[in-house]
């Protein structure tokens, strides 16, 4: 592709990840087995089948009583049922047994009364309502039965999957490998953190937004370093991280008019190279997306907040696909503008918004800062809203989806 | 308080954990310093001031050309004004220097004109459209001026606040330390994950579910594994848990009829004991809150579900406080109920339901099990909706909040 010159054409954002997905085919990586322990937040590799049944045995889903339901028939308030209290092994004709919530159902029993609906005596049970046959049993194989899919491929592993691997026995549990993402920040501006930057230098922060993101969706950043913006630099950090990672971010390079000397570097590392450079889109316009090696390159704005608009619209649906769930979204509200703000004909616009609960009613604040490049944008927003490329802007008032990043704050009176 | 047998009179939701804060009085925990990469997810112990402004000079928010605005007044699409390519440090009047987002914008110059508006030719520059004086430069001080409030305590932080803290050049941040919470799981019918369980015996999951919470509010579990239904077992766990950690969790204790010893172990071990012991809620009823050494005791249904929804009602407000931030909470959505469901009047009803996306239209199906205690109805649902107590039921179609801890299920066509 040629290189467009000051990015006169633009591409739209959907063609731009369309061009890439359709060239790059990204695959799901290769499984791993780790101790479920260790598994929280990462991604199931494959469909798992239940070992056994689950519950493994006849239980109780409430504290109360065994008993024979045909013994309860016709109880009422004021017209109880009795019955002889037992700690036998076996509930026969006329008795109940207490029981625990989670307790095998013993022998003989056909349903569980609950607690509420009894009245203990000194030796005996009074009934109060009668239970239907099977009532408050969790049937051996209910929960899931021996063969079933416990957890299906893709699923993102939260706590309660967790336990339902320990329920069902299972120690160990294979999940997709984390993509390994290599870092290259580069810009003569930049100093890394900790050094003192000289009067025009500024410290990178993109490497930290960048490595962030990743770990939110559970990928390995690895950050190779700041390359100077010299051809021979940058070649060089690309081909580190081609060799050691699954995919390569690059962000900045747009000092001393050096706006395009990743895409050029990128360009000439191999094929297919640079596929597209320049997106309708703000912020994030000069963003560029190529393959070399058969691995992504995303070059990325120098500008923190252009970088991590760039990384959410093109970048994290590739690692989702690699993590073999393509369909996670981030939660997204529907909340109320608070006030009229203006589009850009033409561009995609990505509007950072504080969303705000005023008392059950959603209100999405914009956060307006001039260049739209402010860090302050993103840290007092907690989500972002589309703003399309057909609308002048969004109005006052109106309804708009916000897809949320951070929690949504709770207005106190 | 006197032991109520078998939950003759239940605790309402709100009423419980009232009782339970009023004489708890959580506090947050103290600040601890650490490296900002490790900081991601963690909470700000203190609001931040910004050290330094930021920018830290007078930058570029856009690529362009830095001119001097009234060079530019008039221009039009076909009425360029024409503009003397500058590589100086200074620019004067009638000249345009190239600058990239990002940079210092030079000496002379009072407003940047995007690329876009430009045509560059051999050896000047013609301009489209006028600029006004500061227009696309980010003053210094724009973003945080020194002294300004960049990190609010309280903050759970992002990648976005991690790269703010490296641009002000901050290597270490304050975080509130983690809260440590012991687990100890009881009953004689749980063996540990890796051990056959025999016939009647079960293996402990609620361990995995619970550290599982913990660890998605950033809180640190720590395992002090099975007590056996023994007053002497379980004592010296729960004051092993007491000397190691912020908060104690125990689940469960409930085979062999022995569904209250916890609570009369706990209320047996100092002052002021057990405030609150069954509540009026579906499912958990039999949750028990106590107080020893200052320190919250959660005494937790057996159940994995029951216990997780006691966790999320009692335990996630405790460790929020003791974190600092109080507010956080779930994303929620509004979703449309698919099928009516029956409420339990008289108790608060938290109903696992799948949230799905139909093209832009949310549907929430309840995910309905026998009993309310498989660990199905947690791992195919991804949220849940409150049935208040006052309420028979929901009704189909009817608009409900689903507060979610997974992400929303997208439907393909």
């Amino acid at each position: 592709m040629a290189r467009l010159k000051g990015f006169e054409k633009l591409t739209n954002v959907d063609d731009a990840l369309s061009i890439f997905l359709n060239a790059l085919k990204p695959k799901k990586l290769d499984a791993e087995s780790i101790p479920i322990a260790d598994a929280l937040e990462r991604v199931a590799a494959e469909d798992m089948a239940a070992p056994m049944d689950l519950p493994r045995f006849d239980r109780s889903a409430v504290d109360g009583y065994a008993i024979r339901a045909d013994d309860t028939f016709g109880a009422a308030q004021f017209k109880p049922k009795t019955l002889e209290a037992s700690h036998e092994k076996i509930v026969h004709k006329g008795q109940a047994k207490q029981i625990w919530t989670g307790n095998p159902v013993p022998e003989g029993a056909t349903a569980v009364v609950m607690l509420e609906h009894t009245r203990k005596m000194r030796n005996h049970i009074e009934v109060v309502m009668p239970a239907t046959p099977e009532e408050n049993i969790s049937r051996k194989g209910e929960d899931f039965k021996k063969g079933d899919i416990a957890i299906q491929a893709g699923t993102r592993l939260k706590a309660h999957h967790l336990g339902l691997l320990a329920a069902l026995g299972t120690t160990e549990v294979d999940v997709v490998r984390k993509p390994r993402v290599a870092i290259v920040s580069t810009g003569n501006e930049l100093v890394d953190l900790g050094r003192k930057p000289s009067p025009n230098q500024i410290v990178n922060s993109n490497r930290f937004v960048i490595a962030g993101l990743c770990q939110e969706l559970d990928a390995e950043p690895q950050y190779l370093g700041i390359a100077r913006d010299s051809e021979k630099d940058i070649h060089a950090k690309i081909l580190e991280g081609l060799a050691k990672a699954d995919a390569v971010i690059t962000t900045g390079g747009t000092s001393v008019g050096a706006a395009d000397l990743v895409p050029i570097v990128a360009g000439k590392l191999g094929k297919p190279g640079i596929l597209v450079h320049g997106v309708a889109m703000r912020p994030g316009m000069p963003t560029a997306l190529g393959i070399l090696k058969r691995k992504p390159v995303f070059v990325l704005s120098g500008y923190p907040v252009a970088a991590a608009v760039g990384f959410e619209v093109f970048v994290r649906p590739i690692i989702l696909i690699m993590l073999g769930a393509p369909n996670e979204s981030r939660p997204w509200v529907q909340a109320q503008l608070t006030r009229r703000v203006a589009g850009a004909l033409g561009r995609r616009v990505y509007l950072r918004v504080r969303t705000i609960d005023e008392k059950g009613k959603l209100c999405a604040e914009p956060v307006l800062t001039k260049g739209s490049g402010l860090l302050s944008s993103l840290t007092k927003a907690n989500g972002y809203v589309i703003i399309p490329e057909d609308r002048e802007g969004l109005g006052e008032g109106e309804a708009v989806t916000v897809h949320l990043f951070s929690s949504i704050t709770r207005k106190e009176n």
